[in-house]
C-alpha cells in the first residue's frame, strides 16, 4: 500500500527543518502519500469481517470522491501547524498527524458537497460525473456521504485520542457541521426551495450571513483552529482574532466562487454553473439587483430561478449590461487590499506570514478550485 | 415554556423512590415534559441571532420529525439508567440528564428515518406525509436531518460536557451512526441501487449482517450503553454481555419490523410498507426463497422489487402460498422464549429485570412502534 511518493528518507530526521519553504505542489504530494494509509485505516478488513461488502464500496466512495479536489482545506491544516507549532514539535510523527487532520477536513468537504451537489441537481464536480449520478447510484449516494461524515471521528479517535486536544478537536469538527447546514438551510431558504425565490430577499445582509456559516467556517475557520488546537494553543483571544479574519478571507472566496459559477469555464471549476438556474442567493444577483432599474427587476422575477437555457442566457446578459463582472473585479481588488491591511493589525503573536499566505493561495487568482 | 406535564411537585426529592414502578405511559410523559427544554436549548435565540430565520425553521424541523414517534429509544434510556445506577444517583436532576441523553438517541432515529424515507421513496411514517413531503420540501429535507443529526453533539456538550462519560457519549454517538450507515449500505448494495435486486445474494447470513448494523447498534445497543456510561458503569464485560443480548433483540425487532411492513395495517405502524416494491433484503423473502420451488422463485425474480401494484400482490400470493406468515408467528414465539433463556444467563451484574422489560417493550406484542 506504499505510494511512490512515500519519502522513507525524510523520516530519519525527527525535527524537520526549514519548514517554511514546502512548495504547494510537494505539500500535496505529501498529503496524496498518506492518502493509502487513511484508506486503509477506514476499511482494514479486521474490523467489520461480516460485511466485507460494504468495506469494498466504501473504499471506492472514498477514492472517487475525496482525494480528486484541490486539497486547500488540508493544506490549510498544514500550512497552520507549521506556522504555529513550536519547532521543536515539527516531526515527521507530528507533520504525519496533521496530514490525517487535513485529510479529516477534506473528508467533510467531501460529504458536503456530495449532499449539496443532490440538493442543487449539480451535473459534474472536479471533472467527473458528480456521484449520485456516476452508475446511476442515486439518492443512495446520501447514505455514502454520511459514511465520509462519520469516517471523520473514526481518523480522530484512532490517531488523537491520546491527545490533549482530542475533545477539542471532535467538539470544532461537530460544531463547524452544524454552522455549515444551517448556513445550508438559509441558502435553500432563499430558494424557496427551488421553487420561484422571493428576489425581496436576496439583501447583501442576508447573502452575507449565508457566506459567514455555509462556507466561511468549514472552509477557513476550521482548518486553521483544528491545526491550532493541535498545536497546543489554547488562548481564546488568539481564536477570536484569528476567526475574525478567517472569515473574512471566507467571503471573498466565496464571492469569487459565485463569480465563477457564472464566468468560469468548466476547465477552471471542474463543474458547470447552476446558480442562476437553481435561483441561489449568488453575489452576482444581489449586486445586480442593488443597481437594476424596476424593468430590469421584472426581468430578473421572470427568468431568475428557472433552467431553461433562454431564461439563464437573459439573466447574464442583464449581468453583462449592469458591469457586474467589472464590479466583481474591483470588489475582489479592493477587499483582497483590506484582508491584507487587516492581517498587518493581527496582535497576539499570531503570524502574518501564515494569514497571508493562505489569502494568496485561495483568494488571490481565479484560478480551479472546489 | 413549562410543559402541563411538567411535575414540579416531584422535583422536592431528591433522590426518587420507587423507581421500577414508573409506567411507560408516565415516563412517556416525563420525556415529553423536557421536550420543550430540548427545543430551546437548540434554537436559543441568543446562538445564532444573525440567521433567525434558520432558527425558525429548525424549530418547525425538531417539532414534526422528533416527537412524534414511540420514544422506544428515549424509553430504553431512561429504563437503563433507572436500572443500573445506584440508586442514591438517581436523583430529579440525573433523570432529567438521562431524558436529555433519551432525546439524543431520539434525534439520531429522526435523522435516520428522514433520510431512509427519502432513499426508499417512502410516502408516510408515524401517520403523516414524510418530512421530505411535506410542503413540497424534497431533497432539501437532506439538510434538515444533517441539522438533527448535529443537534444530537450540541445536547451533549451543553448538559454532559463536565461529566466524566462525555468522551465515550461522544464516541458512542459516532460510532453507532457509522454502523447504521454501514448497515443501510449494505441494505442498499442488496437492492441493486433500487434496480433490480440479485435475489442469490439474499441469503439469512446477509440478512443478519444488515440488520445487526443497521437496526441492532441503534435501536438497542447505543440507547442501553449510552446509559450505561452515564450510569458510570465501566467494565467492559459488562458491556460485551449487554450488546450480545442487545444485539440479539434488535434482531428479533427487525424481523417483527419486516412482518409489518407487509401485514401490519397502516394504522398500526403509521406508514405505508415499501420493501418489496423497494426490492429490499426482508427476513419474509428470505424465507419465502428458501423453501420456494425453482418456479416460485422464478415468479419472485420477476415481480419482487417493482412498483407495480399487481406485481407485490403477486409476491404476497407467493408469500400466503408459502404460509410464510405462520413461519414468522413460530419464529416469533421461538426467538422470545429464547431470548427469555439468554437473558437469565447474563452475570457479571447487570439486572435480568431491566433486559425483561426491554423485550417486552419492544420485541413482545405485534403493534405500532417505529
Amino acid at each position: 500500500m506504499n505510494s511512490k511518493f512515500n519519502n522513507a528518507d525524510a523520516r530519519t530526521y525527527s525535527v524537520v527543518p526549514n519548514t517554511s519553504f514546502i512548495s504547494i505542489k510537494d505539500e500535496s504530494r505529501e498529503l496524496m502519500a498518506v492518502w493509502p494509509d487513511i484508506v486503509r485505516d477506514l476499511t482494514d478488513a479486521g474490523r467489520h469481517l461480516d460485511i466485507p461488502d460494504v468495506t469494498k464500496w466504501l473504499m471506492k466512495v472514498l477514492q472517487y470522491n475525496v482525494p480528486c479536489g484541490g486539497k486547500n482545506r488540508a493544506l490549510t491544516v498544514v500550512e497552520a501547524y507549521r506556522s504555529l507549532s513550536p519547532p521543536d514539535q515539527i516531526t515527521e510523527e507530528n507533520l504525519r498527524l496533521t496530514r490525517i487532520l487535513g485529510w479529516c477536513t477534506e473528508l467533510l468537504q467531501a460529504f458536503l458537497l456530495m449532499v449539496d451537489d443532490i440538493q442543487d441537481h449539480s451535473e459534474m464536480r472536479r471533472n467527473q460525473p458528480c456521484w449520485y449520478l456516476y452508475n446511476d447510484i442515486g439518492l443512495t449516494a446520501i447514505n455514502d456521504a454520511l459514511m465520509l461524515e462519520m469516517c471523520i471521528y473514526q481518523l480522530l479517535k484512532k490517531h488523537f485520542k491520546t491527545k490533549e486536544c482530542y475533545v477539542n478537536l471532535l467538539e470544532q469538527f461537530l460544531s463547524v457541521s452544524l454552522k455549515t447546514e444551517m448556513g445550508q438551510c438559509l441558502d435553500l431558504l432563499s430558494t424557496n426551495f427551488g421553487k420561484k425565490p422571493n428576489l425581496d430577499l436576496f439583501t447583501m445582509d442576508r447573502y452575507n450571513s449565508i457566506v459567514k456559516y455555509k462556507t466561511g467556517y468549514y472552509t477557513f475557520v476550521l482548518p486553521a483552529t483544528a491545526a491550532m488546537s493541535f498545536a497546543g494553543i489554547t488562548d481564546p483571544e488568539m481564536y477570536r482574532q484569528a476567526k475574525t479574519i478567517l472569515l473574512e478571507m471566507g467571503h471573498l472566496f466565496q464571492v469569487k466562487d459565485d463569480y465563477l459559477d457564472c464566468y468560469g469555464s468548466i476547465e477552471d471549476i471542474g463543474k458547470t454553473g447552476t446558480d442562476i438556474a437553481e435561483g441561489k442567493c449568488s453575489w452576482l444577483i444581489v449586486v445586480a439587483l442593488q443597481r437594476a432599474t424596476p424593468e430590469q427587476k421584472k426581468i430578473f422575477e421572470e427568468c431568475y430561478g428557472q433552467s431553461d437555457v433562454e431564461k439563464v442566457n437573459r439573466v447574464k446578459q442583464l449581468y453583462q449590461e449592469l458591469g457586474i463582472s467589472n464590479t466583481y473585479a474591483i470588489y475582489e481588488e479592493e477587499t483582497y487590499n483590506l484582508l491584507h491591511t487587516h492581517i498587518q493589525q493581527i496582535s497576539r503573536g499570531l503570524p502574518h506570514d501564515l494569514f497571508l499566505k493562505l489569502l494568496n493561495r485561495t483568494c488571490r487568482k481565479i484560478g480551479r478550485k472546489d
